[in-house]
């Protein structure tokens, strides 16, 4: 199932328009991204011979201890060389998707990671929502798009393979980051993690800790994909982590979005109060739902046109339950400022005020 | 077909022996990178939003401006909008493997860069030796690993898609560097590019132009595959490219090249006198065969205890025809100072020397 040119062409006029609120997109706040400190990184990695050379496919050793140090203090015991440097988590799970069996499923829930399902379509298998599937992925800790905990026993209870994608996982408002899935399926379990929400997307850095029996296949995957990891963006990374206090910055990030979260749930609550969704527990996005079913392209047609965007909710679904699935969309609140987040709301609701002329929407 | 294991031991252990002189890899002078321009332009992008963001999957406008804008100086007229920025070179080569029909030959001849045979195996591909294929792949201007121009009438004459990889193509050491294959057959023609060899591999930087056809599909695995190539490698390229002569780059590049596959030939001829080879036309590397066959991996076990190290011919060649093509190795030059070169010779001769106790060599 390709891409939907039309979502593509509607994202793409509102990233070029000014006058048009972003709420589309998982993108962190540009202004919580350590910019001078990368600056200085990237300035002296860019001095060395080993950064600017190519390296080894696995990937930095001292970002691959400074990796399982984390994972370690959270409950799972890593090696460093049990880890593979990829290009940013997408990487990671579209290696993941090459390894498992070409046609077999995986249970993605009813919505998940829009470039999730890419990579598992793009390698043959077939997402889906029933819970009987061949393999599982996750989006952990913070799911994506719901913004909420997913409960994972019964993924783990099926003693088939599970994507722990922990994307979000450290960005829970409360702090409360639960232990990596694979300590407790380490021989099923594929970790993957990602630079690109707390630091900086533009590094293009993530992370996959594979079960063992799989490395070797996998390490010769990500080598045909691309030789390797850029040496730069984690030569820089590993500078970035020495000078910088890791634990105080994702603190820094969990109160920033925290009060970006309140400030969207608060102008959804109203202006568009009929509007089904449940406050984030943390990450980047609330997941609304609408009672009706309705064409979730026309009404972002229609939003672009009234200056505000926004992922439709048909992206999040399995293929097959695209059409049956009841009108939804994701709105980020990440990258947009407090008085967007409310215009963007008012907006919206003048959206959904003229699709349903009977309802009145207060202004 | 795995990578050999035995292979990559040896050279990781050369790799961190500092008493072993390295003659294998395709890396570039460590010297000649731009380390000072680097390190402003990384360091200046850095303080930009857009390079630490998401970036749209075809890459940078601005860089893939200057892309087309080369290749147009060349003959090959390309809108900036046909080009997609890769994660190398490599990625470009394993996102047209998985475009063109799983199962189908691709003709490489009969020795060609290893990362390609593994991208295309890795995609169900048959790489073969045979003119007959259903699709071919050509290092152009240089090719990899004998150094020298490959002839490609018969490859364009076929009909069939054609990979033209320009790794090594700026590189050729007379500045003769020709037009790009897809100059004369722009739906057939896949043309790949990186800035690996002359600005840095670190970057992960390369390029890919498929026929108009394929533009979609290859965009749409491009962002499966990692959703888009690193934002801050590419506008630090952008800066640096604003700010460096890049055709006089390149030529310091070639002399400093043909200086040192100078040295390497020499010092062959003097210490190999049985080994055949040509002298290279540009890249970093000499292609050595030898009269007799045999176990070339046990050749490089023997040179790495020798301390010097080397590719094994068998790396290159179609899995088919390993067993029974002739001894052969990819001697670099390209990343050794002119002593290393000279000694690594003689060390070489020593180890063959002892292969063949009848042979003597001069010392």
């Amino acid at each position: 199932v390709p891409k939907n040119p039309a979502i593509d062409a509607l994202h793409r006029e509102a990233a070029e328009r000014r006058d048009v609120i972003g709420l589309a997109g998982g993108l962190p706040a540009s202004e919580l991204l350590p910019k001078e400190a990368m600056a200085e990184a990237l300035a002296a990695a860019a001095q060395t011979d080993d950064a600017l050379q190519y390296g080894w496919p696995e990937g930095a050793a001292r970002l691959r201890g400074w990796i399982a140090g984390r994972l370690g203090a959270r409950g799972l015991a890593v090696d460093p060389d049990a880890v593979i440097v990829t290009a940013g988590a997408q990487q990671a799970l579209s290696l993941i998707a090459a390894f498992l069996p070409s046609g077999s499923t995986i249970g993605v829930g009813d919505a998940t990671y829009p470039a999730a399902i890419a990579a598992f379509e793009a390698a043959g298998l077939e997402p889906t929502a029933t819970r009987d599937a061949a393999a599982h992925y996750l989006v952990t800790g913070v799911s994506n798009p719901r913004g909420v905990a997913i409960d994972s026993t019964a993924a783990l209870a099926s003693g088939r393979p599970v994507i722990a994608d922990e994307a979000y996982a450290e960005l829970r408002f409360d702090g409360e980051v639960p232990a990596p899935l694979a300590a407790d399926a380490a021989d099923r379990v594929w970790h993957v993690g990602t630079a690109s929400k707390v630091l900086s997307p533009g590094l293009r850095v993530g992370w996959l800790i594979p079960p063992a029996h799989a490395r070797e296949a996998i390490l010769q995957s990500k080598e045909a994909a691309d030789l390797q990891t850029g040496s730069l963006a984690q030569a820089a990374l590993v500078r970035l982590l020495d000078g910088l206090d890791y634990d105080e910055t994702v603190a820094r990030a969990r109160r920033f979005y925290a009060e970006r979260a309140g400030i969207l749930v608060e102008a959804l609550e109203r202006h568009l109060p009929d509007a089904r969704f449940t406050a984030p527990e943390g990450g980047f996005s609330v997941w609304v739902e609408l009672e009706e079913p309705g064409d979730d392209v026309a009404l972002l047609e229609a939003a672009v046109a009234q200056g505000v965007s926004f992922d439709p909710g048909s992206m999040f679904r399995p293929p097959a339950d695209r059409a049956r699935a009841p009108l939804a969309f994701r709105l980020s609140f990440s990258a947009s400022g407090p008085e967007d987040l409310v215009e963007g709301s008012r907006r919206l609701a003048r959206v959904l005020d003229r699709r349903r002329p009977g309802v009145r929407i207060p202004a």
